[in-house]
């Protein structure tokens, strides 16, 4: 079941999507939040599914919403953007698919055919400046992304792009929506809003659509961020000093 | 699959439909099985779904019945009314949106746009006196039901409404169908059926829709429970007194 | 999705449907079976089902089918039957009751309004006579197997009846085709086929529809049970006079 | 869910369909595979289903791909040969059943009425040569494909073939596509690609529809596990042999 509430029929003309749902890092929903605010974007669309919870949020004034993706426009720019976010991602893997196919519908109905799923890339330890990775379906946007700066990979590292991003990607290719999605790196264990991620994404992002995007407060959150992580590695050392007694060879504890 | 049973088509003049179905506490399905006993309210429509259990019930009298959620009415108070119970819940979160949507169509038929979803909130600590916590679909009705005395709170502690309260007040939103639900508070952990919070949402609900209503046999089982709920504190007082000997700390065996 | 190979048309006169499916004991099923190898009962459809397991069997030729249920029909006693039996219940909720709907249309096309379904009922510790337990959709036919000695209880006991042989009956009860649910009582743990409760359930459907079987079959593998019991309750007693030394109180080791 | 990518129409003439998808030992998915490459197969068609995993591959040049299955074309040899292989088999019960139905739809409507599947049959302890079993869904395939080296047994030792070549074959038989299953002996446990049982199904197939094909790699493939196992049964000889010192029974350390 998906029901749409279509709020206002925006005249759009060449616009690209821009999708970030909550995810690893939840680089994807934060960098699209970010812009829905900065620029000031205008919802008109709202898509409701029996794959999201079961569930009402009680919001802050006592009303209550069923979880939702939601569609916003921005028309400010070099070229219109629509940006897709959203509550949850599908709690089935065939309500992945469903509801794909129908963001797509939606999405060409509007006449767009290019679109931009957005998410994180779990690594290893805290990289120190995180990479923006790509995967697109044509080698054509492979290489107009490699000049804005993303990485493409072999295939080997990266592998597969799970969940919304991939599957609009990939169902996208199936219906004449050409897409790209790029990938913040981010820690993968353990999991955190990661602001550093979603910096890296939004720059490359403001570069290539030439948006004018104030981004003093996505710097002072991946700041606080860089703090927090030299906080603890400091505490880590620590540790390691204390534990690690003279005459003693150091003994790991984990 | 839904197989609706319609037993008659009864005249109801700008009802409302007040639903309580088997959830936290059993506060909901307690609150409206008392309303139809003492208001002898009259079964006029069955719903039975393939996302309930998959067996019969054997009554008193051998004969069987599947799993199903039923509806009355009641035209006797200044407002018609129309209750929603049931044996349970949907098994299945799709199950949830599609009983959902199909029991606001049968409100809609009915020229009926208000609904009272009725459940349990679970707290830490039994309550000395429980409150009824409020959620609804629009602003007017957070008034509304402030002024009957149900207590709205930001957001923050409630946060959810999980289960049919929740999905029927967020369907009933997208297609015309205001509503409140209001949650009686109970105890989170141990769950019994609290007769205490099911006290407290049907004085709201006897004062808001000034119904004449016969509360001696909930009073009686609300304090039942709290000769319940005195003596086990009692026995755990006892008990800790036993632990601590002379001269000892008290040490928590949990 | 569900398939039908319809292989005959059988033209009956007021006929009874006799269910018996795998479950607890294997009762049903192992009537059904015995009823249709003793009357020579001809099958004349099957029934496919996405909601059985996704295999196949290879038959003692060597050739493969899926799992399935079976209509077979027996014209030559007092009343026509038809028999429906398979390799397997549902695998999911959904399915039991998708597939008791479609069976129950087949059913009513053969304009059938009758319907036995069996089962085991499991109790704690082996009958000295299992007894047969039963639940219907009307009191008539209570009233009618009570004679037929059938035990009917107030349901507190039984309290449901879980699967195929429940939601045929509770379908049934909603669309026109009257049915009594026969249990024969089995031991609940450890589960075994349990010939036994089949000749208690056999006993009672070939006086009832006045069938001449031959039951010498079904006596063998009940006696065989009684024997091989009275051989486990011997060695168990054995085995708990040599725990139990002279002067020591018996402690059991469980 | 399932989209067809129909990228040709090829002109069959009395074509057989051979499936080989990922299962026990890769067999069937490496015999299909190594077929295509070899007879350089053309695809001609896609599907896709939201019963794979909901993710994108990402190939060698960053772009990407939903889980599909595939079919392949092969028209230089006595026999039109069509390949069916895929990424995955359904990750569900009902999605195996709706798979195969459309794929023997599209089969049925290239007028293909035969149907080979492959699989691995695991077996204890790895065999010296692996033997090639059998299931068919009628007599004549069996005694045909019995001629041409495939064991066919009673049934007690196979028992099922579980998954979509069983379920094909199943369908298949109700819907007028004949088939019979290759099973080559491979390990039960540890599960590894199998290039020794691919090895011996590829043998009765280039036989049977007189194929002239490179089996060079294969026969590689095959040696390279054959002294893969040699040299790990030394290996757990030595081991013992250090383990059982001189004058000591040996003791099974596993």
């Amino acid at each position: 079941m998906l029901i749409w509430k279509k709020l206002e029929r925006p005249v759009l003309y060449n616009a690209v999507v821009i999708e970030g749902l909550p995810g690893i890092g939840n680089v994807g929903k934060m960098v699209v939040e970010y812009l829905i605010e900065k620029l000031k974007a205008k919802k008109f669309a709202e898509l409701y599914s029996d794959h999201f919870p079961y569930h009402v949020f009680i919001n802050e004034d006592s009303t209550v919403d069923l979880p939702r993706n939601e569609f916003y426009y921005y028309k400010g720019g070099k070229q219109d953007l629509v940006f897709l976010t959203g509550d949850f991602q599908s709690m089935t893997p065939q309500g992945h698919y469903e509801i794909a196919q129908n963001e797509l519908d939606f999405i060409r109905e509007m006449n767009i055919n290019r679109m931009i799923t957005l998410g994180g890339f779990g690594v290893e330890g805290m990289p120190a400046k995180p990479k923006v990775l790509g995967a697109a379906t044509t080698k054509e946007l492979v290489e107009e992304f490699k000049e804005a700066g993303v990485i493409f990979e072999d295939g080997e590292r990266v592998g597969m792009v799970v969940g919304a991003s991939g599957v609009l990607l990939g169902m996208g290719k199936l219906c004449g929506v050409e897409g790209v999605c790029l990938m913040g790196e981010t820690l993968a264990r353990p999991m955190f809003t990661d602001a550093r991620a979603a910096q890296a994404v939004l720059e490359i992002l403001t570069k290539k659509f030439n948006l004018t995007v104030d981004m003093e407060d996505i710097k002072i959150k991946a700041k606080e961020l860089d703090r927090a992580i030299a906080k603890a590695k400091e505490l880590e050392a620590q540790m390691l000093t204390k534990l690690k007694k003279p005459g003693e060879e150091l003994t790991y504890i984990g």
